[in-house]
């Protein structure tokens, strides 16, 4: 290889940085251990050894595919990292450490690429989280889009919140609560997407919810009996997901569910249903009734809960069914989403 | 959607099966969690919980990216397990989980990504480890490749076993010892892209090697210092790492490489250096030099460990440098791989 081939090949990612050779570790030195760096992960070692304080882990993993990798409220890398620790945080786990995996296609910027791994450190730090392992493929101009992440992660879960993730406790009177406004992520990524643009632009709540839920499990033990993040397949698609797993009925309450103004101008427009767009800094939570407006005041007092509402309730009644209490005085069932609306939306 | 449309998309992977809508949950039914099924992963929820005998856990990802999908030998979905089980198995760690992340093309036969599951399966249950927790994608024709698989690990290590990852302990004297003939994966893969026919059919030795090291490790505790598995770069690579890493010599001796006759010829053909070439089943041990032989009588006890031998040796000379000496009395130094030899080996 001529000294001219590689210096041209920095700028951007040949397949030769997927061989596992010179330029891989290069890569991996010049970009992913520059801004992910730690005791651990700078081992470079096959696996890494973590030291775990409790004996119950959670774990969990997620490929992101999103198109465009760059939004209005984050990018690819900030949604991977999101993404998995609040998959951890919403079954009651405290996240510790993630892994990440990049699949790139050749001809990817190295430029964009330390845009994106630097988002994921300024993320993973402000969460507390450490990125601990990885791996780095590259295939070929065409055989994938861009970029491709994945990333698994670890947490920790203490006894008490063990129940959480498969929401056993959930029962009839219990109350649905959300941390704020639904389908911003999803209408962003479309909006960005087809390049619309409007009066207010749409950002993506693309956010780490772990601090947030914290503060209610730490401040309100015991009243959190369920927790999901809506992403794909949006509010709707949890709910479902609850009701037919718990065998209860849901009542939502259209009037009380947050959403902007622009969002809902857009889906008005486009004709998309705000229930079914993916978010991806929203919680849904299902709260003792007792001690719901409790849970739903310390929710408010953080920056991501401010526009927390409590949003329905569960119900001995219907039971696998989501019934929507509309505006106008009329209800509906709410089903799950048969087609795919947005492709690529996370 | 009309029922035909339905009844036509069971046959190929649609868009709307990464929706996270109810052809998602069908799919995840239909094939996921039809092979795959096991308590943890059949809750379905967004992490999986997990009981760790051990604080001391090892956590690994890798990508697989591997073209041709189907090859002799195995195919990406044994070489997902098997690549994540080793990279946990060479730490000294005892593999117990894993998650498994897909990437699908829009159009991939539901019958293509049911047979891959179905080998996931097999080759877990027959390492003994659990997927426990997983997520999937679809992107549309032509933004991936047919399908990419991401599986990430978590083993348990004892005490005795936590130096192995970094290779603290390697120090001059310590003998090199392979479990058998090199560059099986990367020349199988290449005589199947390229379509060359060969009297021999070549094989890749893709196998979970966590059984064989595990049979070293009890019979000979303490005898192990380093051990990596020769994947993407080879065994020069592993190599060039260990001299780089612990600042040490090394030394090959051509003469006692296990190679097969039908790799050596392909290599030699189509000019391909086999140190190089990508191995799948095949782990580099660093051993012991008082112990090298009990260790290496162990190794050829076990079926994947027949052809073992032990290949060189760890010197206080050239530190940082790996020499081989040639069949004809020469010896050359071994530099880390420069370029890609072969692009999507796994």
């Amino acid at each position: 290889m001529h000294i001219i081939d590689i210096v041209a090949m920095d700028k951007n990612i040949s397949l030769n940085h997927g061989s596992g050779g010179k330029l891989t570790h290069q890569l991996i030195s010049d970009v992913f251990l520059k801004y992910f760096h730690n005791e651990t992960l700078d081992q470079l070692t096959d696996a890494a050894l973590l030291h775990i304080p409790e004996s119950r882990i959670a774990f969990t993993t997620d490929s992101f595919v999103v198109d465009p990798i760059f939004f209005p409220g984050g990018n690819i890398g900030k949604l991977a990292v999101c993404g998995t620790v609040n998959d951890l945080a919403v079954s009651g786990a405290r996240p510790l450490y993630l892994s990440a995996s990049f699949i790139i296609e050749e001809g990817l910027s190295m430029e964009t690429l330390d845009t994106i791994a630097k988002s994921m450190a300024e993320e993973a730090h402000a969460a507390g989280v450490k990125i601990v392992t990885g791996d780095t493929k590259v295939v070929a101009h065409g055989q994938c889009d861009k970029v491709f992440i994945n990333t698994a992660g670890i947490g920790v879960v203490s006894g008490p919140h063990e129940k959480i993730a498969t929401g056993m406790n959930v029962k009839p009177g219990d109350k649905i609560i959300i941390n704020g406004d639904i389908a911003d992520h999803g209408m962003a990524i479309l909006c960005e997407r087809e390049n619309l643009k409007f009066k207010t632009d749409i950002q993506s709540d693309c956010a780490c919810l772990n601090s947030l839920i914290d503060s209610v499990l730490e401040t309100e033990p015991g009243a959190v009996k369920f927790m999901r993040d809506a992403t794909r397949g949006g509010l709707a698609t949890v709910l479902c997901e609850l009701a037919g797993e718990r065998k209860v009925g849901v009542e939502l309450d259209e009037e009380s569910l947050p959403i902007s103004e622009p969002v809902l101008g857009v889906c008005d427009l486009l004709g998309f249903d705000p229930l079914y767009i993916a978010n991806e800094g929203k919680v849904v939570l299902v709260v003792d009734g007792d001690r719901s407006e409790k849970v739903l005041n310390q929710m408010r007092k953080h920056p991501l809960g401010k526009n927390s509402n409590i949003i329905g309730e569960v119900v001995d009644d219907h039971n696998g069914m989501v019934l929507l209490h509309t505006d106008v005085g009329g209800s509906r069932i709410v089903d799950m989403l048969a087609g795919d609306q947005l492709p690529r939306i996370c």
